[in-house]
């Protein structure tokens, strides 16, 4: 029997100022075999989020992607063969794999603080587990919920609202009884978006006055804001018309994880002080003991069709890095996904 | 017998970019007779707190001080004549009064949002009042305790820390158990508050590095920074040393309440994020209702002598400006009052 064959991607260079697709390199490798403490996962699902980036940067420690390897991020995929006790043929995971049709794991994380290999609740789609159920919306469960603490009546703005965190974020706040307000890039998407799911507003900040729009739409002010993109005049926008006792979620920052030297920050974040408002970080994965707890809420929320899973999926290995490029050009509709293979046979 | 004089501070100019002597005038004119729902108040002590400049520059909205008037601000005094139920001659009094010898008070605030005048109680000297017990005191209480903090065995690093507000923050922290690391500017301070309060580290960010000097002193990196100053430069120093769910109590701005407009804000508030961190602001009057148990606590840790209250006194009416105008350039030891009167019959 010929062996079978492994394309993959390379990381060829690093993204630094922008992604772009001409920074990876398609390769075509045998299909290694798993030695002994191994097993190898035929990947089905990479999930393609922003802060993916930091990993290609070589910024994140123990998480790096060296140069002239397979680019790794989060996915899942089926145990195909295992020298490796409790896990084997036919077992669904999510975990750190890559853009690669086959990946080796010894079942530990690549590094000391990443979640090993788990194995996926045999009921959940493992695309959902990928999108809603995955880390990004585990980030926005514990960040709208432990950090914003939304309470009915208020109004609630989410930026990148069409994206994977933010569209689940504004969705749990809506559910929580907040008057939800989305801001996106692009017109296209903001109809979309309000089409999609019936907020409050959504304003586009590339064609909107974003500060005339939020005073139109939130003309008491602003209880929370949950910030995906680390914008910072978006962010001085909502502290000037953040309420007293006001909540800032910080969550992400798709627009500086490509920049070598951080942006100068908000101007506005003194007005935390005469206001008494809170800003204050979430980052999904120091959740994880409770993660359970989170995908049972949004899947029974789900259920009751009260909550949308917004995903966009890019099909084939070969498209990973133009998909990729268009995460960070705001073109996404909800948590771009990039769908590898259908099954492990195929 | 001849109309008593009144000797009052009136605002001329309003300081926006800095604190002058120049920009007040001297006045002297009849003490006036209260009338049918007014008493008359004997000012003792003024407290010379740098908010106050916010009033001054009328950007207060009702606690604006107009051109032309008496400066007002925070203040201890005796009522000496009273057509106002409720008040009597000797009554001791906290309140929104001035720089003057005597100011009328028809029971109110100033504006809608001021707390009208109390009674101070007896058992409590007035300078305290003003010192410990007042708001700046109220203000490192809330500060420190509900949105600080602190465990044992934590750090706390407080700017302006011989200040009123920083002084105390520091101290409380103290009692809790934290190590404690303060930043001043000036050697001589430097080293007058270190021997004062025998803290971990006095760090004098006039002469020092002070990056490096909390590299040194807070190896592990800081739990809690209380930030007294609103100098965005030390803030990142402090952010990009937060621990993992590190807190930032913002609580003033000395260095920006006479600017037109904020500065850039700290480039850092991003490493909230990965983090999780917490930056929040607190605003003493805010906590009125709780005021009680703040003073019992604080005057309990006096009376073991666990709380040193730093207080710098400027003795005569007629020094207002220029004390006040030392706050700004950082030379007071401890919070800052102006001694008007002994008694209320001086």
């Amino acid at each position: 029997m010929p062996a079978k064959i492994n394309r993959q991607w390379i990381l060829a260079k690093r993204p630094r100022e922008r992604v772009e697709a001409s920074q990876f390199e398609w390769r075509e490798s045998p299909v290694p075999e798993p030695r002994e403490g191994e097993m190898l996962v035929r990947n089905l699902w990479s999930l393609l989020h922003p802060t993916q980036v930091l990993f290609l940067n070589g910024d994140s420690g123990d998480l790096s992607v060296p140069l002239g390897t397979p680019v790794r991020g989060a996915g899942a995929g089926r145990v195909v063969a295992s020298k490796l006790p409790g896990f084997a043929p036919g077992d669904l995971l999510e975990g750190w794999f890559g853009w690669e049709d086959y990946t080796l794991s010894n079942g530990h994380g690549p590094g000391r603080d990443d979640p090993p290999p788990t194995k996926l609740p045999p009921d959940l789609p493992a695309q959902h587990a990928l999108g809603a159920f995955g880390i990004t919306g585990m980030a926005a469960y514990f960040g709208v919920l432990d950090i914003g603490k939304p309470a009915p009546g208020e109004t609630f703005v989410v930026d990148s609202a069409a994206g994977g965190v933010g569209s689940i974020a504004g969705q749990i706040a809506q559910i929580r009884g907040c008057r939800v307000v989305g801001i996106v890039s692009g017109r296209e998407r903001r109809d979309w978006l309000a089409h999609e799911l019936g907020w409050a507003g959504v304003i586009d900040r590339q064609s909107e006055d974003v500060g005339a729009r939020l005073d139109a739409l939130c003309p008491d002010g602003i209880d929370i804001y949950f910030d995906n993109t680390g914008l910072v005049p978006l962010l001085d926008l909502a502290l000037v018309r953040l309420r007293s006792h006001g909540r800032v979620v910080l969550c992400g920052g798709t627009s500086v994880y490509c920049l070598e030297a951080l942006p100068p920050g908000p101007a506005h974040y003194f007005d935390l002080i005469l206001k008494e408002g809170r800003m204050e970080g979430i980052y999904g994965a120091m959740h994880e003991a409770r993660f359970p707890e989170a995908r049972a809420a949004l899947a029974a929320w789900m259920r009751e069709g009260r909550l949308k899973p917004l995903e966009d999926v890019a099909v084939g290995l070969e498209n990973a890095p133009a998909a990729f490029a268009r995460v960070f050009e705001g073109k996404n509709r909800g948590k771009q996904l990039l769908k590898i293979a259908e099954t492990e046979t195929e």
